[in-house]
């Protein structure tokens, strides 16, 4: 799998950029060809470290890389790239960061050794 | 539900840092109280906008910020977090964002209006 991660600054106006996001962009970037699963944040976001204010994140789930381009490439996608412009006119007011994904839960074959923690319950 | 990212700047030494990250972070925060999911990157990562220049994300998932906020004050996160600063010794070579997310593919009840893109195919 592959994700594309969209971090998003606090804008000027929060309640606008909300409006314009779940009202316009979302139902576009929905339609993205080969999109496979796509999640936002809900409410307030916790930024820790050197972590920038962020206001919104979404990540958006396609089967590779590939994928991800093709949708870049595709009538919607360069519909969603104008779109963001409108949304976020500064293009350094947002981070994307696109990745082939590994599952650390065993289906990717990565091998966890034994129990670190044994103190803590899970409950 | 709920998600922490943990985006990492490329480090010094990538080879010194995917090493501890998979042979000790990640069985140790594998371990961690009520978490649900974990991923991570796989191979390079494509940095948009104003995004830094990353090296690795991982994302852990979560039912809920409480969940998150408890695993953080069991043996296991105070564990994770001494190990994050041997992995990540300056704070601001790391962001991490904590938040609750939304679903879009209407489990969570986000209704999408009609087909935008009609000029893709969706093969």
């Amino acid at each position: 799998m592959a994700q594309m991660i969209v971090i998003y600054k606090t804008p000027k106006n929060p309640a606008a950029f909300d409006r314009h996001y779940f009202e316009f962009h979302a139902p576009l970037a929905r339609q993205l060809p080969r999109l496979r699963k796509y999640e936002t944040s809900r409410g307030p976001i916790i930024s820790l470290y050197g972590a920038v204010e962020a206001h919104f994140v979404s990540t958006l789930h396609f089967d590779s890389l590939s994928d991800i381009n093709s949708a870049f490439m595709s009538e919607c996608g360069r519909a969603c790239a104008a779109d963001r412009q409108q949304l976020v006119p500064h293009a350094n007011d947002v981070q994307m960061f696109l990745f082939d994904t590994l599952s650390l839960d065993g289906t990717d074959g990565f091998q966890v050794p034994g129990r670190f923690c044994s103190g803590d319950q899970d409950s």
